[in-house]
């Protein structure tokens, strides 16, 4: 397992507290820089024991850096990799953690300062809570994180990040930005857009009537709006072609149901029984 | 505490199970009868303890019984409600555990023979399971019980079920059967919809791509489709009007996003959180 001198993690948030959490615990790291812009937050990366040095001046956290990974929300990824680039030594790997990856990759890749080369990635682990006191050392034990290659991409960089995400536990796939956005749009974005509006028609006078169904659909409606308005800006299209699917199978639902379609209807809940089953738990 | 010589239960599978279970370990019924339509199912309610006696014969099982609990899915509650009441004892208190109430009340309240009395309740728990194998002597503990009086539904027969569900741990509540029935398309019906129509568009190549958000918002679609298809039906006016509803709400979400309206994408994602963090987890 590679060791690190020093990892740099811009925005020590639930993901970036968590990366740090695990490089300590699992010894990956000598030093953890905590990179911020509020000193609550860094306190409390300290404080959790996610970072071992912290500092709101990006461009002096990533000085020293073997390796820079951006957590902030995916509309400032772009920029704060750019900034990082500038300031980290000669040829630095930079990789990300956001949950869209086209427009980040189409604007960051053999496009950096310095030498410095980017390369996405998406560990598909988190929760709707926020913050570093959420933080969890296993947080990426058996999930997936999708790397996102190019053409430009170097071998040694793919291997760098695999080795890195593997040292955390995580599972390694590779897919092309565009294909990860497309595909997330159905797995993740669209299901949040469908949480928040299920969780906005409820009612307070009936909240108490709330069931533990209600409770586990409308969950991830509980994340953060800016960070999800960001989301759904930046895989605009994928989203609202995804909605669309989405949208017809309502569609056939309710014509199914006003229709007294028995079959219909148990034809769908069928197959989306067997997708769900398929899911696991 | 009210002790019962003889719980008839019909239909004895999550709901029905657990129920016998939370009797049985709480002592307060000397017998609790199991019937139903299959051997097999019978057996499971036996192993795991959820019945004293087990019954194919519906009127054989109630014939003895002080209560009547009919646990069956919603579209067979009337038939074997009113059975139940031609073969139990003069006067004997009959109840349900159906996720729909206005179709049954209205088919069942003051018009059962031999002076037998249904009074409809609602026990806000369960789960995308089914059969007694899961059933669990906790499931009420905590969790909303609403019954759903008439005019006609006598007091002692109102305080002997609201005795019996705080009995097994549930907090009892009453409303009208219509207003259970439009709360609970906004509360559940239409949710699971929404977790079917999710899970129904989900590709078996991107399964692994599937992040706890996923598995949470779609938990509900592994629910048994001909159970949920006869509460579509049995709910169907309500369901159409709160599917309404989540539709405007997509189709606002939509057109925000299609703008690249800021405000208002942040405005109802906050909405959603909002009630969401209310509803608690």
């Amino acid at each position: 397992m590679k060791r690190f001198k020093a990892v740099a993690i811009v925005g020590a948030g639930l993901i970036g507290g968590s990366i740090g959490l695990a490089l300590r615990e699992r010894g990956l790291a000598d030093s953890v820089i905590g990179i911020g812009r509020r000193q609550q937050s860094l306190r409390t990366a300290r404080r959790v024991g996610a970072v071992t040095n912290t500092t709101v001046d990006l461009e002096k956290g990533v000085a020293e850096a073997d390796l820079v990974i951006v957590c902030t929300p995916v509309g400032r990824i772009v920029e704060d990799a750019r900034r990082a680039a500038a300031a980290a030594r000669e040829g630095t790997l930079i990789t990300d953690a956001g949950s869209t990856k086209r427009t980040i990759v189409e604007a960051l890749d053999a496009d950096l300062p310095r030498g410095c080369r980017f390369l996405g990635s998406h560990p598909i682990a988190g929760s709707e809570k926020t913050g570093a006191s959420h933080a969890r050392a296993d947080l990426f034990v058996g999930r997936l994180t999708v790397l996102t290659p190019t053409k430009n991409t170097r071998a040694e960089d793919f291997d760098a990040l695999e080795e890195f995400w593997s040292s955390l536990g995580s599972v390694v796939i590779q897919m092309p930005a565009g294909e990860h956005d497309r595909a997330l749009a159905i797995t993740s974005h669209v299901p949040h857009l469908t949480a928040a509006a299920l969780a906005s028609i409820q009612s307070e006078c009936h909240f108490r009537l709330a069931g533990s169904g209600l409770l586990d659909a409308t969950r991830i409606a509980s994340g953060d709006p800016v960070l999800w308005r960001q989301i759904f800006q930046l895989n605009r299209e994928n989203v609202l072609s995804a909605l669309d699917q989405l949208e017809g199978r309502l569609t056939a639902l309710r014509t199914a149901i006003a229709n007294d379609d028995v079959a219909t209807l148990e034809q769908i809940l069928s197959v989306a029984k067997k997708n769900r089953d398929a899911l696991g738990s």
